[in-house]
């Protein structure tokens, strides 16, 4: 399957085969931490801050994106459902109206802490349950689109590729990042397995490092059920809300750039 | 007492002698519906628009930016403590660095919404406990300065004269608007007597808009001990939340401009 | 009226024929009200009293416990998806443990109210879009079941009959009280009809009123597609937060007395 | 050890001496963790557990009160302001009528819980601000009582020796529990060093266990200024929210033990 597209020449889908590192930031909410924002400030080229929807207080906004003003690190929004409760987990029915205003708020609000720092959010993540949600729900995906055009700019949407999102983006004019996910198995369809699947997640350290270079140079995963499939993305995801997420975050990054890979921010 | 500054010619602080229009506004939040945002908004010539944090969901915050736009009523961020169970009517110790973040978070909400509706945010005013606090706590009104100089811009700071805010925000070099209550009692002092004592509020409708005439025109108001004293402002703030309250503002903006006062947006 | 069911003898499914009259209360938070819980209080047999999840603060709880219990009205938990921003009206994928721990939780929180007025819960009914989607959704019903029986006693619970949710009560040995609702359109198959569809309210008052008495005394309606069907309910909902609408529950309760039926709280 | 108060025979308040543990636990929210419960509930012979207020969701209120059922730990209502995003430190001029409804509240929703592992709320303990506060304010002290009152029974209300929260109890009938804290450094009068001053807070994990010993066997503590100054207490308050709070915990029991201190809820 990953034929001709396998070859000493990494694959991802950006000009000159760069990849984006993303992963979620500012997780915290008030006494609570969750995510080590710095450590991975390290690491990646693109900081998806929470707003404080499902995580993140006006301070950690803040020092979220002075630190990554400062290493370089690209600025998102991770806009997500209203539910602090739940961690932004829990799909919900929103209107879609109402929807398109949350989404419109979250950006906004991120945007002053990110210029103030003399940086800028510079794109859109999803979080959670919308993330996933948006993937298949045509109307759910136009309403989180309807509040990034609403909030100014044309700002790029990272997404998988496919989704409902990425199509409602795409429509209104607004560019498509891709992204792919190297601790997540994948269907024979080249779609993530649910999380609930025994075997959705990949644990093993190894195997996410292994997961991470092949896709980045052969655009190429294993399915779950055995088959090679194709996963072009400009953007690989890294969790940090586990324990040693910052440091599976770096040898994936050494590994890739070992490999070959430029791990570059998308333009 | 008002001696020399009573005349014929009202006695505001502006230049020529024009008096804005404040009040409250987009104080729902969800289900729940509490000023009536329209018709206010076709009175007053300055909107203070809840941020989310004591009242106001972001598709309020639209809706009244947008209408607000519409009509050329001014947007202005009225920020609060973090209190949608107490509408931000309970003094909080919050330490600064905290509450200068959560300054800036509003201000950054609302502005999305402003702008997206083709006007923008274009002053700060605190609300209930906030307002009332960084009358006397220095601390507590530097930090409002700080999140509001955060936030960009020099947006020109709602209060009362004399108050910790303003000399906060003069130090600061934001412009400061003063403002006065037609519907409060002031002491012998020329400051407001605290609401819990009986007379702290003028209920009659009458008295109301003869004391915004004889404010704006004398800037004298009678003390709850019946002394005449001094109040100079260029903003008159009215109250939306009262049942009634979009009447006697239609009541109050009347009489004012019968009376010569020229009824306009501070610069 | 119509066919087998009409009759001199009221055909509810209560022994004897007696119709409780349910309402939802205390649907405030903060300085927000809502419900105008004095009047519906005066009117009703059954308070579905708001837990703090959707609205209702403690001191509103508080105030419409004691007043139930002055009245000798029922008080009932009335749980929801913990939503404050949505009132409770978006439906949300809770895991089902979660969801029966925040059932409980509201239960928990509203019977120390009711027990200190000398009353106590003695049924639940959920709120809002957690109620339509118990009509349907199997997992969901369960674990407000499950909320409920960790809560202690064996509280009835209110709802349509032929939900999931009173098969998972039955299953558990709850005790189910049914209830219909005279301002809402039903089906042919006497399901009501969604919400978003045209005519799915009934706005006339005298309609209303004469639909709950046709139900009360016939177990009948007339669909929106023109047929009778056959409503047997042990209790009519009567909404409480939409302006008159005490007015309106006056009346309806008025017209069933002068038909004949006896208003009364089931046992 | 020092003077008087020395002796063979433990000098705490309860009779024969024993000495009651004390934690803070079930304080994380929704998919925050903070407190390690499990570790500190092998240790502890009283848990405050969290209501919700300012951390504790339904889920983890449910699995402490299981847990501490299970190994015979108390179970205490550590109730607070509602002010999640502040964790409940900051403190608030909640209205005293407001106040005792939201304590209310509190001990209602985590009795529910209790009781369904077959326990139940033996004592209440206010969190952070509210603790401090009603050390001296009198006002919130009262409600703080008002609201334990009105939830039943005669709770024990756990708190500084002679603090207004203590006096008000006392007055309303309420049993009181005094505690002290081995980590806090005490002012010559004996009472806590506040926190923001240098040398509050004893982070030498040996010194924190040598005094915990003093405290229970000589009811005695060195002050910040050195002066040694009595401090009886029934309770002795070990912090969870730290890293390594269950390693000292356990330390400090070992120490008390091989000290003749019966360690010993309070009856």
């Amino acid at each position: 399957m990953t034929g001709p597209t396998t070859g000493t020449t990494p694959a991802t889908t950006a000009p000159g085969g760069a990849l984006d590192l993303n992963a979620d930031l500012g997780e915290g909410f008030g006494r609570w931490r969750l995510t080590d924002d710095d450590a991975l400030l390290s690491v990646v080229t693109s900081a998806n801050v929470a707003c404080g929807f499902h995580a993140g207080d006006p301070s950690t906004m803040r020092r979220v994106c002075e630190r990554a003003a400062e290493l370089g690190v690209r600025v998102g929004a991770q806009v997500s459902y209203r539910d602090l409760a739940g961690f932004g987990r829990r799909a919900m029915d929103v209107p879609p109206d109402e929807l398109a205003d949350e989404i419109t708020y979250q950006v906004g609000a991120l945007r002053v802490f990110a210029r103030a720092a003399g940086t800028d959010v510079t794109y859109v993540k999803p979080h959670g349950a919308l993330y996933n949600r948006t993937v298949t729900d045509a109307e759910q995906a136009a309403a989180v689109v309807a509040g990034v055009l609403r909030s100014g700019g044309a700002l790029p949407v990272l997404g998988l590729p496919g989704s409902r999102l990425h199509e409602a983006a795409e429509r209104a004019g607004l560019p498509v990042v891709t992204e792919a996910f190297a601790d997540r198995a994948y269907t024979a369809a080249g779609t993530l397995v649910p999380r609930r699947t025994p075997g959705a997640v990949v644990l093993d350290p190894e195997e996410v490092v292994a997961r991470s270079v092949r896709m980045a140079r052969d655009a190429s995963v294993t399915a779950l059920t055995g088959e090679d499939v194709t996963v072009r993305a400009r953007s690989l995801c890294l969790h940090g809300d586990t324990p040693g997420a910052a440091g599976l975050a770096r040898r994936v990054r050494a590994a890739l750039e070992a490999a070959g890979v430029r791990v570059e921010a998308f333009a």
